[in-house]
């Protein structure tokens, strides 16, 4: 079975599953506890946080963990914004159209409660340009919020220097950089970041554990999403799950390297240049820099459904975005792109494993070769 | 080592950790995505679903997945509460003084947010009788919120009649049910719960997952307390954790068994008889119906502070309740008995692992009679 999963989420990394084996075994004390045990699994935590400060070159006191991507976006808009100390005539929101459906969502509750948010489009590649952002920011503008990559064309937006327009106008800065930690640096003073939101299933870790960094975090004043026992500074409540934890930190560890062997397979210049010498007409949607373990391909003379379908059993593809794809509707990300409908549908968003092999690369090419024949041609065939 | 938590958070039982191992390796894929793999990782949620819902008789259309209790308990209270159609003139809680921290800094919350919340105490032996309830309720009550088993006294609350209650007066009822979910019967119908909370890790399941029960969930108009993309019937955002559920699902499942094997041992009446035989002054708190699992005891005659300290290295024990006792503080639940802080700083909180055996009993219990004895006496032992 070839596995080309639509949300670029690897398997645990086989140093993340030793890891999780043993920290569920030693790491069940309850880390807010005052004895032995529950010390170490402080310990452990701690040691987690470190290695993620370090890696977006930030304090240890600045990261929270929370259950992923998903709730740090949550916290990330609601806890400063929502808060009570909040100046209410900052109530407007730039974000864009690209971003995870999650980002959207919180966006359409924040619209319910009284903020108004540009929705930036991106241009034809894809990318959102510091132009484009300076020319939405208002005197109510109180947070940027654009994605570092977009999972589901790997293009990369340039948030340093979005960052460093925020920072320069005062407004506060979220990245949500699920889909970048680990894969290309991320640095929170590089970029001006004042939030930035990462997942550990994307890196080859747990599902269910992720993290947020909160710039100066004990000096503000936020309302967390889950209110807790005083948990993560009292930002976010709930027993710290702490074997997850370990995990992240293992594969924040480890990813970068495996990834890094990844990138020299080329995978994704070996599929188009093949695709493009039978002569397969196809479209990547998103371009400038973006990253190679991910693509978007538009296969405007392929029967994709039967593509689908005929290699169910064999080649794990998807179309549009995973999170929406029981909804059979286009990818906001493709309609963002000016793509119509048709040609959404007509569209595999690939995300190559990590030790995808040149057969099994050669598998899905003759498999959208096979799919790319006319069903007239076919039946002589 | 001896391993007396305070929270009554199991390790992983060894049923669990297989599956959680086997788990992590074969449900990668996402669940929301629409291919092969995504399909058998959610027929196994939907599987754990049911057997969850079977346990509390339910529908599994009703039980939703969440990080945990804390994060279970958020929803209860906010996604009703706090969603755009809920009546203006219903913003009174009832609650207890002595739920779990996370339901007490919740109602803080929504105090801010307007709502009038009363705390109903507890009588001496820990219990909140239906004739409190009843007094408490007001025209404008909304929620009426007991949990079932306390989480330090191992008391349990007569929740089918609070429940009986709240069904006859039209008021939602919820239930804190962390410590009392595969321990005792829980059945949503039989106590008319509309929200029930429960949690893996209080059941020999992984850290970082839970759910909640909502009565008619698909019927409701609620908001999220984190916003996603559509999963859990679009009220519970972020990538399903699925190896986590499986675990939960296999912990569902085995931990009665261990735990009626636990039963047996009589660990708690074999501590308190060998206790007063030996003639130290003890009290329980909490009294009447209450979990064989654990006990808050008061040794009264006894140095706690050495009794900790020296023993740190053989024997994990706590005072206070596990979420607060960072900070040095006398657990609220002891304060609401009418503990003073003196007696709740000699206070233990003992939750017994399944596996505790009579040789450990008798160290806990030698080491208790050492610290005993006077200080001054000790002088010449
Ligand atoms: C860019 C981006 N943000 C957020 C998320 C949500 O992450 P999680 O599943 O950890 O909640 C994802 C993954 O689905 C993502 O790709
Ligand atoms: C009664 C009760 N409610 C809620 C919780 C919180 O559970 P979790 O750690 O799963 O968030 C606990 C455990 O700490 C508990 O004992």
């Amino acid at each position: 079975m070839i596995y080309l999963d639509t949300s670029a989420s690897y398997p645990v990394l086989p140093e993340v599953r030793e890891a999780l084996i043993a920290a569920s075994d030693l790491c069940y004390a309850n880390s807010a506890a005052s004895h032995l045990l529950a010390d170490r699994v402080s310990q452990n935590i701690e040691s987690v946080r470190s290695v993620l400060a370090d890696m977006i070159g930030s304090y240890s006191s600045e990261v929270v963990f929370t259950s992923g991507a998903t709730e740090s976006n949550n916290i990330a808009f609601k806890s400063l914004l929502l808060a009570d100390g909040f100046p209410p005539d900052k109530n407007h929101i730039v974000t864009t159209s690209i971003e995870h459906k999650c980002v959207l969502s919180i966006c359409g509750y924040l619209q319910r409660r009284g903020f108004s948010v540009t929705y930036l489009k991106p241009d034809s590649n894809g990318i959102i340009s510091v132009e484009k952002v300076e020319a939405a920011l208002q005197t109510s503008t109180a947070m940027v919020s654009v994605m570092h990559v977009n999972n589901e064309l790997g293009t990369i937006n340039p948030i340093a220097e979005i960052g460093e327009l925020c920072s320069r106008r005062g407004v506060l800065f979220h990245s949500d950089a699920a889909q970048s930690f680990g894969k290309i640096p991320v640095d929170v003073d590089d970029c001006n970041c004042d939030l930035l939101s990462i997942s550990a299933h994307k890196i080859g870790g747990p599902k269910g554990v992720g993290a947020i960094y909160i710039r100066d975090l004990r000096k503000l004043e936020l309302e967390p999403v889950i209110h807790g026992a005083g948990q993560e500074e009292g930002l976010r409540g709930g027993t710290v799950a702490s074997p997850l934890v370990v995990g992240f930190g293992e594969a924040a560890k480890y990813f970068p390297m495996h990834y890094h062997e990844f990138e020299r397979t080329r995978a994704k210049d070996y599929l188009l240049g093949q695709l493009a010498e039978v002569g397969i007409a196809y479209r990547v949607n998103g371009g400038g820099d973006s990253l190679p373990n991910c693509v978007s391909l538009t296969l405007g003379e392929t029967d994709v459904g039967s593509l689908l379908r005929d290699n169910e059993s064999q080649i794990c593809l998807a179309q549009g975005s995973a999170c929406s794809s029981r909804e059979i509707e286009a990818s906001h990300v493709l309609t963002a792109l000016g793509l119509s409908r048709d040609l959404a549908g007509k569209t595999l968003r690939i995300s190559f494993p990590l030790n995808i092999t040149l057969t099994q690369l050669d598998q899905l090419i003759e498999a959208i070769k096979k799919a790319s024949v006319s069903n007239l041609d076919r039946r002589y065939l």
